[in-house]
């Protein structure tokens, strides 16, 4: 269902040659209206991409008629020529469909950094995927949108009388400063611009943004939302919120269950903390720590490591009140040696670690993975 | 020739069985004086072992009389016990000694966090390393700090009439914030504790501090250095400070290329920074980037990863000024496509990162490891 669940959208996917194994990597998707109202969010990271340069530009004015994406390069770090790959791209949309406007194009990639488009097969592959636009492609765009991706992730969620859907990929580079990855999202909902943006903006804070595979920020992560307002229907805001904050939790937890090389995805919940700024400090110090994550693969309930972690943060707490559970076995009670470590079971894929400041009243959750030895080999072995 | 090169030091390395295997575990250095002046620099980390919060009452006098190091347990978040125990290992080494007192003698652990050591075997092992003391034991003290290391590391400088020398461990969780691991160094050079504070310190700024090889912070980092005065000559400042640094720095390199798991040593040059501060952000951010440490490993010139890793920080540059080369290929020029990445010679162990931020005239050198499977293999098949 993906990002045609909501009526007045149309998608396409197809393979244009940019990947040298043949699999898809051109995703079209088309607002039919009546509405054009968006929203989207970016990576932080300074080092922008082309296509999120010029997608920010065409966010600003609020109306995005067509998403292209393309897998098999990130067109990042690629100069003035690469800026100019992406301008001909929503150029090559314009000109494949009737009543849209270059300026109105939203573009996306993703692949390796440093590496020119091969412009010569996008254009044509644009124009199959405008030949090929249906209002079921929903499925077809989210597939020509993976890289390592070992599965396409679409979530969907019905409200009264309008639709929430969506697309992600993403699997390395997931460290999301704003905005995780290539994520579309579309509603059928009546709203305007400044309506979805605040909905996307509450949910990518909660939701992508504590998200953390391997540390590593993107240069090309995107965010967008769509409404066609084709439902004739405007939801409460709170309702619709909701909603977007659910497809965005959805699609988020299964970024986490497919990153690169992971064999465990760790929930990290941070509670009793001063501020909910803290918990996400000490969470993330959590999430990256290589050492915890090295443990947590081995299935070692190393929480020595989740209070050397947490000591380098500036959250408020203090190192002899803080206690450590491990799915649910509190094996560090006032800083130091609880229960029994042998208690832990961790043979499952989610591992829940529990730390608590004991400094307040504010908590987050964030979503990490394990390190493997499939990690560096899916980033050693070959660029990517 | 290790902590024992200076005149005035005796030293010694025993197998107390805190360690399994039955490998040397506790070490013993005493300064013969006449002087026992001596600074310290401790892990920045806000949880810090019992020993460190030792040592630092210990430094505040400025008097250390003897050093005890014991590996096989960290003894970090064992509570009000664990720092009972350190407080009894001193008290064991001053009754165990002639003319010692307890608040004078330093104590550094390490090994497993959150685990209380066997005083059972470690008490008796002060005595027996008490009984071994000799003028030449600086080797076997070296040996009997050892964890995950596959070798001890010492170094010695020789001044105009005086020494300095030193031994460190450290292998893993090996990311300081202002000094690292366990590091002995001691001089016969006549000089008081304000001097060997100032030498100490700015030789850790620029060594221990700038070495980083899995960006995690240990709970036990600490760097000692102890003068004996036995040599009766007062160098001058500046050559003293200069022998500190070569010391250390000798050091630090050892433990880079110790490092758990790597194969790489990787040297990361940031230069045209506006302020040493931006290219030690910048620097470190390379150094901490788990993709690129990947790529590095594969002997992939991922100069991408570089871009996206400095794309995080604050440093003043210009995404479409910066410059990288890999051992010495430009291969990324005004942030886009320079040289051919297939010119790139990665076989050796050590790799030169060059970025060039082109915004200043300041410069800093980080030292990181490459991350590989070993790296996770070591430190998720056991507790460590």
């Amino acid at each position: 269902m993906s990002v045609t669940a909501a009526q007045g959208f149309s998608a396409a996917g197809v393979a244009a040659g940019i990947k040298s194994n043949g699999n898809p990597d051109v995703a079209l998707i088309v607002n039919n209206g009546p509405r054009r109202s968006a929203a989207g969010v970016f990576t932080s990271n300074r080092v922008k991409a082309a296509p999120v340069v010029w997608s920010e530009q065409v966010l600003r004015v609020g109306t995005v008629s067509a998403v292209v994406l393309n897998s098999g390069g990130a067109n990042a770090c690629t100069g003035p020529e690469g800026f100019q790959d992406t301008r001909a791209t929503a150029e090559k949309v314009a000109a494949s469909l009737a009543g849209h406007r270059s300026g109105e194009v939203a573009v996306a990639s993703t692949g390796l950094i440093g590496v020119r488009l091969p412009m010569d097969k996008l254009l044509p592959g644009v124009e199959a995927a405008a030949a090929e636009l249906s209002t079921d492609g929903g499925e077809k765009a989210a597939v020509a949108i993976k890289t390592t991706d070992s599965v396409h992730k679409t979530a969907v969620v019905e409200g009264d009388g309008w639709t929430v859907g969506g697309m992600a990929k993403g699997a390395g580079m997931l460290a999301p400063g704003l905005a995780t990855m290539l994520v579309v999202l579309t509603t059928d909902a009546d709203l305007d611009s400044a309506a979805l943006d605040k909905a996307l903006r509450a949910a990518t804070r909660v939701t992508f943004d504590r998200v953390d595979s391997d540390g590593c920020m993107s240069t090309n992560d995107t965010v967008l939302l769509l409404s066609s307002g084709a439902s004739g229907t405007a939801p409460e805001y709170a309702a619709f919120a909701d909603a977007v904050r659910q497809v965005c939790d959805d699609l988020a937890r299964q970024l986490i269950g497919d990153a690169e090389g992971a064999s465990k995805d760790i929930r990290i919940d941070v509670i009793n903390a001063a501020s909910e700024d803290d918990a996400v400090e000490a969470g993330r110090s959590i999430a990256r720590n290589n050492l915890l994550k090295c443990a947590i693969h081995g299935e070692d309930p190393n929480w020595g490591r989740v209070l050397s972690a947490i000591g380098t943060t500036s959250a408020a707490f203090e190192p002899n009140r803080v206690n450590v559970a491990i799915n649910g076995v509190w094996v560090c009670k006032d800083g130091a040696i609880g229960a029994d470590r042998e208690a832990v079971d961790m043979r499952g894929r989610e591992v829940v670690i529990t730390t608590d400041l004991a400094a307040g009243g504010q908590s987050a959750t964030l979503w990490a993975n394990d390190l493997t030895a499939e990690y560096v080999h899916e980033n050693s072995a070959y660029s990517s």
